[in-house]
């Protein structure tokens, strides 16, 4: 186990990487802690949670909601959790977002820490303080920004891990390699999903390189006025698709991923299309969908990124350089 | 109108005094802003919403939970609220309360603002930045702190406001008197809300004074460590009694103060017990009321200020000066 500290600008978080899920007692007391999960996570690794005070949520999207919420309160109040109390959501995105944002408004704020289980929430979801649930079709429309104390990563956890989720996180792999780190997506093309299953030290360079990448650009622009932005290539038209058609949140992204680097090549001319769409098949990710294009529109027209009439849209100059454009809603509607 | 710029931890709110409604047009957009208001504020004072997106929610306590929220997140989806836009609370501390929240958590935070319409809420409620629900018996159990852009003072609101909502909102006055102003305790006692209500010129004194004794606290200590406690003055005992006796909130408090006096007396000798149970009944409000012992206690037990076995308790050394104490869960129980 080794630790690196990011200071936010309100919060530090501490990453604890190739560590084992038994350090967690190190971290926090276990009287006064309560692990939040879900159900699959649960049934998994259920000898993890001996000891602990746990609460077990559903699994999946569907159940990023109100209601799921009001049930933990519930459970919180009958643990007779205070404020000095500590939550640590074990799981993935759905579970590190719903926990998060319970830690935020619980009391007004309690501590909380983050286990992932997914590769998707180790190289983002878990990472940067974005938390919340989802409202009818729209994601992520309620919660909050807000730093876990702490990240906690053992790779071991993924043994469990479903193939088509190891996929599902490789999207936002992808996504960070093409917007920012052009000698990552070398290695990605060099590679694929199964050489990182069989290679354990590889995979914990992976995760703890996209980990860095996403606090750095998060440290530098918290609350999303700008670079953070970036994060979002392939999530605009992604999310947008994303509930209506029941896709997972990285064939999502990766279909979105597509979407922006035609937009990118009619735009800026850009001439990665090929090695990006070539990469996304090549860890197992669709590139399209047969969407209904105005339901997808509007779904978009209400998405948190819009500012009027206009949409932020980022775009590809490069692989490696993103860059981010305000696009008017007709022109994205064209182009759809 | 004038104008008082606080700067807090991560905000400034300006509070403009002596202010009309109809400034309002000058301090956030009309076509990017909703009030958000009860239905008693709104049908006592229709002719303010004209021209504005207004949400009307339903008027009181009970209302003050997550299923009224619900509706509002739906109203402002179906006005495609964006990031863009200004969420104004105007009301009560039920509207002010609930208005922040909603801004805190909807596309993870959006701007907010408030007209306070009681006395409640333009000396208390609407200033410091608290917000949030009640989930069952238990005020405000989820929230955030987060501090509004501004405040607008309009006092001749307070024309509409019922002579029972004026003595509750006396109650925080007397509070804040008793804990840190004794020079205004004084004030207090040679007069009684009915001047109130016939010197504007002695009430929009009073109430600047209040907003600002109650900004300078928070401003030193928003995350409540330390001195932002003292304004719980009356409230432990107060909360614990408020719900389960559909007491008006200045009711209980003035209920918990008159509790947390004598406790001042078992524990510091405080001398002052006699002024401040008059000043109490001058106002109109209720010193005492027949409640259940160990129902109390329960409630109690579950307040966020319970630090485990102990609970932080606010008491007077005398008139004008409040001390934290730490006190056994006991030791209540027995004075109760
Ligand atoms: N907060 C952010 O910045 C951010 C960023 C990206 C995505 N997200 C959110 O993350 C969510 C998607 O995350 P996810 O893909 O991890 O979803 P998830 O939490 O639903 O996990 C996927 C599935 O894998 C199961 N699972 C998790 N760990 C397992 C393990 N070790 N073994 C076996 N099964 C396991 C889960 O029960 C679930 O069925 C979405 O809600 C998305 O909006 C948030
Ligand atoms: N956030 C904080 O720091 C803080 C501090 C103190 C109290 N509070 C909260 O404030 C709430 C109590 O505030 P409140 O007493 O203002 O309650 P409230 O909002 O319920 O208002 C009291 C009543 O007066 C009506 N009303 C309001 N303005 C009126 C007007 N101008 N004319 C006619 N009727 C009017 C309301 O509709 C309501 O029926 C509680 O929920 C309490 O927890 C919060
Ligand atoms: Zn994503
Ligand atoms: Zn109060």
């Amino acid at each position: 186990m080794h630790a690196k500290k990011i200071q936010f600008s309100r919060q530090a978080t501490t990453f604890y990487f190739d560590a084992a899920f038994s350090n967690l007692k190190k971290l926090v007391p276990q009287k006064t802690s309560v692990l939040v999960t879900d159900e699959h996570v649960f049934a998994a690794h259920q000898k993890h949670f001996k000891g602990w005070n746990t609460i077990v949520l559903k699994a999946g999207e569907e159940y990023k909601v109100q209601a799921t919420l009001d049930s933990l309160f519930e459970q919180l109040l009958a643990m007779k959790a205070d404020r000095t109390w500590t939550l640590v959501g074990v799981g993935g995105g759905v579970v590190t977002d719903m926990t998060g944002y319970a830690a935020s408004v619980y009391l007004r704020g309690v501590k909380f820490g983050f286990v992932p289980t997914t590769i998707l929430a180790m190289v983002d979801a878990a990472i940067g303080g974005k938390n919340g649930i989802d409202v009818g079709l729209y994601k992520n429309m309620i919660g909050t920004i807000n730093q876990p104390q702490f990240l906690l990563y053992d790779a071991s956890l993924l043994k469990t891990l479903p193939l088509s989720e190891w996929r599902n996180g490789f999207a936002e792999v992808i996504k960070h390699a093409a917007i920012m780190d052009a000698p990552m997506f070398k290695e990605l093309e060099s590679r694929n999903v199964l050489f990182y299953q069989k290679n354990k030290v590889a995979l914990q360079k992976l995760l703890q390189r996209n980990a860095m990448l996403k606090s750095k650009v998060v440290k530098e622009d918290e609350f999303e006025k700008d670079r953070r932005r970036l994060l979002n290539f392939g999530h605009t038209l992604g999310h947008a698709v994303e509930k209506q058609y029941e896709l997972m949140h990285g064939e999502s992204v990766a279909i979105g991923m597509a979407f922006a680097a035609k937009l990118s090549q009619e735009m800026l001319h850009f001439k990665g299309i090929d090695r990006l769409v070539k990469l996304i098949d090549q860890y197992g990710l669709p590139i399209t969908a047969g969407y209904d294009k105005q339901k997808v529109f509007d779904v978009l027209v209400s998405d948190k990124k819009r500012e009027g009439e206009q949409m932020n849209f980022i775009l590809l100059e490069k692989i490696g350089k993103a860059v981010i454009r305000k696009i008017p809603l007709q022109e994205i509607y064209k182009l759809i």
